[in-house]
């Protein structure tokens, strides 16, 4: 199986966590967001125990919550001594909801408005990750409005790109994120912020992309940030205290993706930048990673009931589910790949290829093209989509008005909700 | 201008439906969807009236509401005496709650379930485009429990291929919707619905693809449809007493694009159909039409306030305005093409180069790359994206945990709320 919380049990049923799929969607409707919370903080403590294990106490993990934010989420981080990583005000206010604590929240974002700041300086939010002058500037006036001396990161392009496609590789110059370093922009945001009376530079931020499975493109960009933290040090005698490298360790979509080892990765990386930083003659800083797929993906599961099975003879066949690209839109947007099961009929052989397509009323609505499943396969079977616990619920939409799944946390052998089905009045509670 | 209800004031300030899109701004904020109720209207009529001319009476004009889906739309598209294309329950149960009548209501969709169409019998939805042999089986079954006649048109696939990208064309022999002419599968599928006692079948229904500029595919389509209907008369006495010709008709995003004359289209294809029938015997059927994208898209425009521009010498130019990808996901989802103008200085030279990107935490968040706007173009300007009527509310997310924008309808020198701004706490409200 693709991950140790899969299996098939007696029935020949696939089980999420332990837990019976087939009695799930019978007890929960479908389509289901199940999100397995056992393995959320196995991933969160795999990633603090191989931080602690590199760097001692001087570390921070901060799940990048953009991959999947809801109140329940932010109540496993804390309790799992992780920071979080927020792009929004939205995201703020749901971790504070939760009772999550604001000091220990990071603000991103390549445009956060002034009424944005506002906010995060009036809630307290531990650190904001500067992007831009604009943000420098105003974020600064206003801290000083407010008597407040508010701690940031200044996000910096290290110029490289990671090879993976273009639309998650942000850490290259020409980037819509940022202050590049090759052009001295970087520099000048450096001065700037260390001339400011609002503003504690606490260090500066990267992130190279996404889906990386091995350690090169980290190693690369720590090389560069510590030359660039040596080079201001040299220069104007500010030496950073943090070093944030990003996120983006990769998740098995598919059985043929690499397997990844988050500690092993993180040693080689923590080896790396020991190195140089006695090469450099520097302290080490404190190192941050920001992993949000890693820590959900694989903790996420979707099921969907068939609904039609459509053979076209000579052209293709078809399987509908009663969910699409509204509740997973990451095909339409990038051609991701997934595992897909019969989850009913888990041991059948898959000896058919289908087409797994949605029911909204658009041709671009497939959740994976050219999937095996078994040949048999008819109206209300149950399809498993597996590894859907990031950017599955968090970027669904009510497209073609359909109503978003609830997303139920399986933990220590029980199941509860903790986001509701949306209903038919929740559709038109914003129309006049 | 793309549109003629767009146009430049003594302030050099863009105004839609005559309307000063700074003011508009600074009174509902930003980000904000503008919809012209007046060109809406006159969109409606345009397809009524030439339909009239066309056909006397015996005509339909449906508009496909997944364009955009809101209480009020449904309103205007009763007064126009439009009916209206729901895909789900979710867009059915919106006609319904703002007095759309029931039984000028089409019902589509590859994969409705049962509770779908149980929900749909109990409202009296009029016609129900049956789409697959479970729903006919269903449907049928359904309808006798109930006894009730359903109204249904079967969906053909006439296997033409509009050559407009693969996304947004359905009418192909290979498509998820809809019952093959070519394999056999319609005939079987047709003999199966006049069998059945709970059914009334209408006639067919087929559909080439969207943003088709010329009436070729349509003549294409009704000369199969109608041969199709030919052969079935033959074959089994039955003679179809509607042909809906489907949706697709396109509208102008670029300057460069065509310009579409929906009245001379109109008449083309009638007098196409009309000879067919005389040439096949056959009465001329009931011709519907469903247009969507070409009754809102020019009625719509997106406002944003820029937060950034970030020059990055020798490599690009960014402007990133307060929205992205969540109130605008079609470049992410198709590189779609969007004219761009900096809505409160129209007036001046177009004369620098940006790639117009969102505040979402992804590099994919790009509303229109390589933009020109005035070189002098900095935060706090106002960027107005044109022709965002049709599929961008509809598609609207909360990724990122953003709060959707409002539908600020413009009628007659006034405007007005239709759908609201989310705030923070609807976005927590499904959590637990």
């Amino acid at each position: 199986m693709i991950c140790d919380n899969i299996s098939i049990n007696e029935a020949g049923h696939l089980c999420f966590a332990g837990q019976d799929t087939v009695e799930l969607a019978s007890q929960y409707g479908t389509p289901l967001y199940l999100m397995d919370a056992d393995r959320i903080r196995h991933n969160c403590r795999t990633y603090i125990s191989a931080m602690q294990q590199a760097y001692g106490d001087n570390f921070e993990v901060i799940y990048a919550g953009k991959a999947a934010s809801f109140k329940q989420m932010y109540r496993i981080m804390a309790q799992e001594g992780m920071s979080v990583d927020s792009v929004s005000v939205g995201e703020i206010f749901t971790a504070l909801s939760a009772g999550f604590p604001a000091e220990h929240i990071h603000f991103h974002g390549n445009n956060k408005t002034e009424r944005d700041l506002a906010f995060a300086l009036d809630q307290g939010v531990g650190t904001i990750v500067v992007d831009n002058t604009e943000e420098l500037t105003a974020l600064n006036e206003m801290a000083g409005d407010k008597d407040i001396k508010q701690n940031i990161l200044l996000r910096l392009t290290p110029g490289i790109d990671t090879h993976t496609y273009e639309a998650v590789s942000t850490g290259k110059v020409d980037s819509k994120f940022g202050f590049a370093i090759e052009t001295g922009q970087a520099e000048e945001a450096t001065k700037l912020a260390l001339s400011m009376d609002g503003i504690v530079l606490e260090g500066f931020h990267c992130h190279v992309g996404s889906q990386v499975f091995d350690s090169d493109s980290f190693v690369m960009s720590a090389t560069i940030m510590l030359r660039y933290i040596k080079e201001i040090q040299t220069k104007y005698g500010y030496t950073a205290k943090s070093l944030d490298l990003g996120g983006g360790y990769g998740v098995r979509y598919l059985e043929t993706d690499p397997y990844m080892d988050i500690r092993s990765n993180i040693l080689r990386v923590a080896d790396h930048i020991k190195a140089t930083c006695k090469e450099l003659d520097l302290p080490v800083p404190k190192v941050m990673m920001e992993p949000g797929r890693s820590i959900v993906a694989d903790a996420g599961m979707t099921l969907y009931t068939v609904g039609t099975v459509k053979e076209i003879p000579g052209y293709k066949n078809y399987v509908a589910i009663d969910g699409g690209m509204t509740d997973n839109p990451r095909y339409a947007l990038y051609e991701s790949e997934y595992t897909v099961m019969a989850a009913n009929q888990a041991n059948e052989p898959c000896d058919k290829v289908f087409d797994l397509v949605g029911r909204c009323c658009e041709s671009g609505d497939i959740i994976q093209p050219a999937v095996s499943l078994p040949r048999n396969v008819q109206k209300c079977d149950l399809i498993a989509v597996l590894t859907t616990g990031a950017y599955n619920y968090s970027m669904s939409s009510n497209y073609n008005r359909f109503l978003k799944p609830p997303v139920v946390m399986l933990e220590q052998g029980e199941s509860r909700m903790v986001v509701r089905r949306e209903t038919l009045d929740d559709l038109i509670q914003y129309d006049f």
